[in-house]
């Protein structure tokens, strides 16, 4: 396992923000279950530690995914693209919930004509997960 | 099908530049194939014309994938997430390639120890695909 310090970095286009887009999919589904963001700190650290961790932009702070659901997402295999700016995470999500909302994943809304349906259930009570604050590492909410 | 105009874009959070992200992925193999980016136009277009409509951020235009290339992604199915800031896109990907690098995606490159190395073979001579211009539509390069 490579050290927190020594991954190759120089060719990641970090954005404005030093920041590049992390896709995460199951690694045995397929299925697509987040899209976040990381800095530099949080890339070394997803595989110095060999699980994700993101950025969260709300908070301005690491994010480890799955710190208070327990819903770590570890990873199985990294992945850059063509020009740099986004990464591909292949996870083995435990507990078989990525979503803030108790989901499989975020993606739980499908364009049905012109509006938005949901398709998927809530596996598990989010305040089952984080007590009574909703847990969310990404745009909104406390720490997931 | 939906008209360009209605399809209901309030619960979309635009970013600062107006955007949202968008991951493509094979609608039958499940294969991650691209992220990019999309403003209201590039939303409505693509549900209007049913086929992946981006916006190219380098050329600051409507980026239709595979205009030149022929390698138009057809859409089945589309995703949003549950903060609204992301989109997933179910597609055919047409010519069985989506990167402009001639591979059937963009996440080619791997991370093994502490280097990216490619692990996906070109199939197509991009100067095959676009003549003398290599094409890209994202961050670098011509129209795709």
């Amino acid at each position: 396992m490579p050290s927190a310090t020594d991954i190759e970095t120089d060719s990641i286009q970090w954005n404005e923000q030093g920041l590049v887009a992390a896709i995460a999919q199951d690694w045995q589904s397929g299925e697509v279950l987040m899209l976040a963001w990381m800095n530099r700190e949080a890339l070394q650290c997803t595989t110095a530690e060999q699980r994700a961790v993101y950025w969260s932009r709300s908070r301005g702070a690491l994010w480890r995914k799955g710190e208070n659901s327990g819903n770590v997402q570890r990873l199985k295999e990294l992945r850059i693209d063509c020009d740099g700016d986004a990464l591909l995470l292949k996870v083995e999500q435990i507990g078989g919930i990525a979503c803030h909302t108790g989901r499989r994943h975020c993606f739980y809304r499908r364009l049905d004509g012109n509006r938005w349906v949901e398709t998927d259930a809530v596996l598990r009570d989010p305040k089952d997960m984080y007590g009574e604050s909703q847990g969310h590492g990404g745009n909104g909410g406390p720490q997931e």
